[in-house]
């Protein structure tokens, strides 16, 4: 059992600090890696600080996880020491349930088991996450990262790509769609990114003004202040598809009246209130609210792959891990454009 | 002008009763009929008692309408006269939208004028509907009934028919989706009725013991009691889609529950109060909530034709005009298996 250094919080109060835990050795199908970097995602947060209710402490967040391969088990098959790879939000699940089957593993009728705070399939003990020098996982949880991605940049995709491309790709957004992004952060600045590599023309939605030159540099066809009703009723009854990535309480019927006929608008945020929504408004143009949860094995490869392909990394600022409180507050005033990422080598 | 025998409302507050209407002559493209049935859909008692407060008096109610084809126009090439023929929800559009062009006619961009208490396009004044002896309506929203269908058992096609039809197309249920149809009315019993035609498994959810019989002869393969935690419990994350034909409130979380991976609830009904949904309750298991209303004029023929393919009409219950107020009052209690038709023939 290495064991090997992380930073955990070790209660809903307590900063982040310094901390050991032990790893397993690597089984037959498990992979070694060492972690370079490790992007910092909103949920670890919210778990560091069990606002979700069900933190099991110590806890070491992190789900973004790229590194070096540096053992793998005798069985394993699609890994090799030295090899760049990548952990995301989950790390086991039944394998079994349809659901699996379907490479659909994010929903396994069975419970996946996360990255973090997840208790392992064996019943052995909590996960831990990749705030920390290196992690085993069996191989079909590990995934390819091309070396042609910088490893930093790299790393949220395991999270904020994966989240933003699977619904874009499970409601088929291509050339000709007509798709509006809600929320210019980790999320929205990935959706945007992707989008518009897949072919679709993407509009920006903000009540911020100050975010179109940002948005066009990450490649928005148009932007939308939210706030300014003229803007909006030129695009009433536009989008084919909205992605909303906003976890702050907002009117959902606002975006709904953005939708043309058989529009969806996509949720991958969270708010605390729930929507609420008169029928009519659905009925109206058969629209749909849907809501979409990170990637399956197959489909995360698949957009790492992508990325590879059109060159897509995240836009990111590296800290020191010892910055990590810092960046927790930081991040919560917004103020990360878009993804704080931890240099390993520091810790 | 010809002068028409009708029933209409005065007001809110006044039992319909006869009236006498103008209808125009035939025009170039109109469709002159002979109305034989006309089916009493809810919307009817809403708009008649001015429920939805947009309703026009005198009100002639009346949007499942069947008849025989008197008169056509000299340009008109769909229709004879002797034809059999019906007119739904709507008599026109703007027919230059996107909408109107990819026939969603109900979905027309610049509002599509209902079969009663529409504006006509021309502003020659609002429509009276199908509680009368005949009506003239442009032969492009004029649909065939084929000679093999009764025409009081069609009549309610038009509307709880294609309303139910069109979602079920949309969403492609087919052999191997597995329905949930919630509620057993109007709306409900063609539901169960067309999404067998369509080689789906079937399950009729309700709160009502006793209508599982009922639900079996209409060709339900299962019956779940949702007040009985079992029956319910055996089905969770069951359904790949869910129609919703309830207009009652009632809570849509309970239902999403009952979906499988990305299954869809489709709310064909709109109840009072809006559905509040937490964004977590779509997110896992990438659910949707999904609106529809009624259906354009290609896919409604497509229903026509299908349900004469299919022997399929609505189970119905025949009245005398005379006794139209009673029968308002026994649909609101749920008294009817499970539309009540006009026949026409007693005005």
């Amino acid at each position: 059992m290495p064991s090997t250094k992380a930073y955990a919080s070790k209660s809903a109060t307590s900063p982040l600090a310094p901390h050991t835990i032990n790893r397993r050795d690597p089984g037959l199908h498990d992979v070694q890696i060492e972690i370079l970097y490790c992007g910092i995602c909103h949920s670890d947060l919210h778990t560091a600080r069990n606002e979700w209710g069900n933190t099991t402490y110590p806890c070491v967040p992190g789900h973004e996880i790229v590194g070096k391969v540096t053992a793998v088990g005798d069985h394993v098959k699609k890994f090799r020491v030295g090899d760049h790879a990548g952990v995301g939000c989950l790390v086991d699940s039944c394998r079994e349930c349809d659901n699996c089957r379907d490479g659909l593993e994010q929903y396994c009728s069975n419970g996946m088991v996360g990255t973090y705070n997840g208790m392992e399939k064996d019943g052995s003990g909590y996960t831990y996450g990749g705030y920390s020098k290196s992690i085993t996982v069996h191989e079909d949880f590990v995934l390819h990262i091309s070396d042609k991605l910088p490893l930093d940049g790299a790393a949220p995709l395991l999270c904020a790509g994966i989240t933003t491309f699977s619904p874009l790709r499970h409601w088929k957004v291509g050339k000709g769609t007509k798709v509006g992004v809600l929320g210019l952060g980790g999320l929205g600045h990935m959706g945007v990114k992707l989008a518009v590599a897949m072919g679709a023309e993407v509009t920006m939605l903000s009540h911020t003004a100050s975010k179109e030159k940002d948005a066009n540099r990450l490649g928005a066809h148009k932007f939308v202040l939210t706030s300014d009703t003229e803007q909006v009723n030129a695009v009433k009854g536009y989008f084919d598809f909205i992605l909303d990535t906003v976890s702050a309480d907002h009117d959902y019927n606002f975006y709904l009246g953005l939708l043309h006929t058989s529009g969806v608008m996509v949720c991958v945020g969270a708010p605390s209130s729930p929507a609420v929504v008169p029928a009519f408004n659905l009925i109206f143009g058969r629209k749909s609210i849907a809501g979409s949860l990170i990637g399956g094995l197959p489909e995360t490869q698949e957009m790492l792959d992508f990325c590879a392909a059109h060159n897509i990394v995240s836009d990111i600022e590296v800290i020191a891990i010892k910055d990590i409180n810092e960046s927790y507050e930081r991040m919560l005033k917004g103020d990360v454009r878009y993804r704080f990422v931890i240099d390993m080598a520091t810790l």
